[in-house]
């Protein structure tokens, strides 16, 4: 899919695989999947729609992904789904061409495919031989487009909604998947500012920013995050203490924080809320979680029945097993 | 069991233990197996019979065999019964006398055992002391008796028929459990002419060769698929880029071919069929597969129906729970 | 908890986190859990009480465990629960906080979490940031409450009491979490003679022995489990061929025996039982398994029902779901 007839020509409906968080239509998200979000999450769980019974998930994953590989296994579990898969480590062991496995699996009764691969364009590629949704849960240093929609639906039902807000991303701009995603599909919203606050060598990559200024969001380089923080509605942190970061640091002579304290609480506004995808480090320290923007267990937990949404979504539009 | 037992006294019935290629009499795979495998696979999955519904496969594996085990645990669920199992990973942390570990799995509900062990007659030792069915799910360079029937099935599925065949082995005839364990199930079929196309170094073993001739199949050793592909009806491939299949053909300076391309599928008669048991290589190129005799797929998704028709039948014999 | 506490204070009815083998109280061992495991083992599979329908353990494990996994997963599936995990394996790929994880499963409707951890105390600060009951499966070289529970089930069950009777730990006593656990659950009873046989660098740990001669029990060390063995009721090994237990016979001069042989089996009463937590090594040699007072099978065996018994105690506690 093209970036500029994804932003022509929106899906209406629930799209046929999950890759690329510039997919999904603005009308889908507000009206079909964040409200069945919410009244997932609003349903006591012995009264959840069984919409996956009879319905099984493949995750097949080439990299370790503890996290959304949790998540979606729980979630199509609750909504009455079984699941088999393929573990990073098993991958190891024998590489096989990614379209050969996806093929096997077309013969196997699968309903969905999960997979996390260890390079760009591996859901594509996946999806352009599978006769089941695939769900993309990270490609590389691609996209992780599901991540994008829970993080999109945290605000939404935090803040009530998306359009006139005021959002810093922080840290690695440039690798880590889970910021490209979430500005990406926030260009499908109005009267945002969007402020990048990272090392200079990992400033969000141009293909990204050029297509947040062309989709008409505010965007604005700031070197520290306590310029702005007075006026954000959404602080979203991301891992700064992996290597590539703690790098970086070093050639911008460390002089700038990435890193959420009690001084920098102390500016937030008190409605605004700070997201965080984990596993954390020291970039959002432990003690400060009883302050109650801190919102990433809230936001991890959204992830659960933002998913439940998603599944119960595809199945309606998957052909009959 | 002696081999030579095995031949001499077939069983009709569904065996206790599924552990060697040549434990299976050829009137219950024609009449009894091969059939409900057809039957299975043409059932709508609503109506597939739940034949291990209370019941529970236990998988154990001392190596790693994420196809075998994705299929025998779908089988399972399919027929409506519960997986468990211990993966290789998990196995190189702690190890434990194999007969240990199944005599304490005798202690716990499990109906069925299916075991990947690292040495030639692992599964024979598992069946000596375990209280219920043991799957060999391929030990060690010993055999792979599930995939030996798959295959066999497919060729029947495929054809129509196994016995008046011309079908020629390719590759690592030596090492490869999958060549071993069809070779020895091809013993039962009559008029069988089987072509050995493979490296000097990795020649079929003596023992299974003379197996086969002793079967009355015809046996030929031919250094170039080529040179009898005009009158095939199955092709066998296997693996050709292992570093012991490189090594052996350094040895016979590159010489010869064992892989499928072009000009071998102009050769090939129309209603032949090429397999492979996968993952595969360069031997068996992704760009000829919209030629319709290329069966590896096929193949792989026979796996499926076969090793529910496995499970039905060993459920049938297996005591009460 | 404190020591001192728990022994003054016994909680007659289901402790919300199983923790620590101190925490249980001699009445609801006796009258609750053991034998609601003897009525679980005695109950038809298709008759088990689905205590757990509708209800979710997750397995957290930052080491490998398969024995424990494998043991409460079975459990858990007969009773109708479900279960998911994360291995020790996925567990190296990315670090998290404890805490952290344990927050984010707060999120998700999990009714049981089991915890192994590499370091000991983890599952005291998971129980401090838990919503729902953590059941500790090891941590470090700390406790392991389930193995001592079973354990003790064991005698319970083969032996009619555990009241005065003349047990004997062998192999390494301090740094395995086995005898240690069970150490301190067997000062719940009385008239109790406990036989500690170790090399000098791994004798049981002052804090567990003292604990032990303030609870009542007779303690003695002793050189050679042979000067003792006609008196004994239970004999329980450990692993004697462990890296630590080869290094501290080297500095006793190897002149004593950590092993059962045929001649120390002729010494012991023909009511005795010789215990194992398995993985068992030389020091239990297979080829003695045919006498009957080695129960080391029978105890693993056990180990299904007491987890059974326990979820099921632990779930008529739990908050509804």
């Amino acid at each position: 899919m093209e970036r500029g007839s994804a932003a022509e020509a929106p899906v209406p409906t629930t799209p046929q695989h999950i890759l690329d968080a510039r997919q999904f239509a603005r009308p889908w998200l507000e009206e079909t999947l964040f409200p069945t979000t919410r009244t997932l999450q609003q349903t006591p769980l012995s009264a959840l729609p069984q919409a996956l019974r009879g319905k099984r998930l493949f995750y097949l994953f080439y990299e370790p992904s503890t996290r959304t590989r949790v998540s979606f296994e729980t979630a199509a579990m609750l909504l009455g789904g079984q699941v088999v898969g393929i573990d990073s480590d098993e991958q190891r062991a024998r590489d096989e061409r990614l379209e050969d496995r996806i093929q096997v699996l077309n013969q196997f009764p699968y309903e969905f495919i999960l997979l996390r691969y260890h390079e760009e364009g591996g859901a594509r590629r996946a999806a352009a031989v599978s006769r089941v949704p695939i769900i993309n849960a990270g490609d590389g240093t691609g996209q992780h487009p599901t991540q994008a929609l829970l993080d999109a639906y945290t605000i939404w039902q935090e803040l009530g909604r998306l359009d006139g807000l005021q959002i810093a991303l922080v840290g690695d701009l440039s690798y880590e998947r889970t910021t490209n995603s979430l500005a990406y599909l926030l260009g499908r919203f109005r009267d945002l500012t969007l402020y990048l606050v990272s090392p200079d060598l990992l400033r969000m990559r141009d293909e990204v920013r050029d297509y947040l200024v062309a989709s008409g969001v505010d965007v604005h380089e700031v070197p520290d995050l306590r310029e702005v923080a007075s006026g954000l509605d959404v602080v979203y942190m991301t891992r700064a203490h992996t290597e590539r970061l703690e790098h970086a640091r070093r050639y911008d002579r460390g002089r700038r924080s990435y890193a959420v304290d009690a001084e920098l609480l102390a500016e937030l506004p008190r409605h605004a809320i700070v997201l965080h995808p984990l596993p954390r480090g020291r970039e959002l320290p432990a003690d400060l979680d009883a302050d109650p923007r801190i919102a990433c267990f809230r936001q991890a937990g959204n992830g659960l029945y933002l998913r439940m949404a998603l599944l119960s979504l595809l199945a309606q539009g998957a052909p009959e097993a």
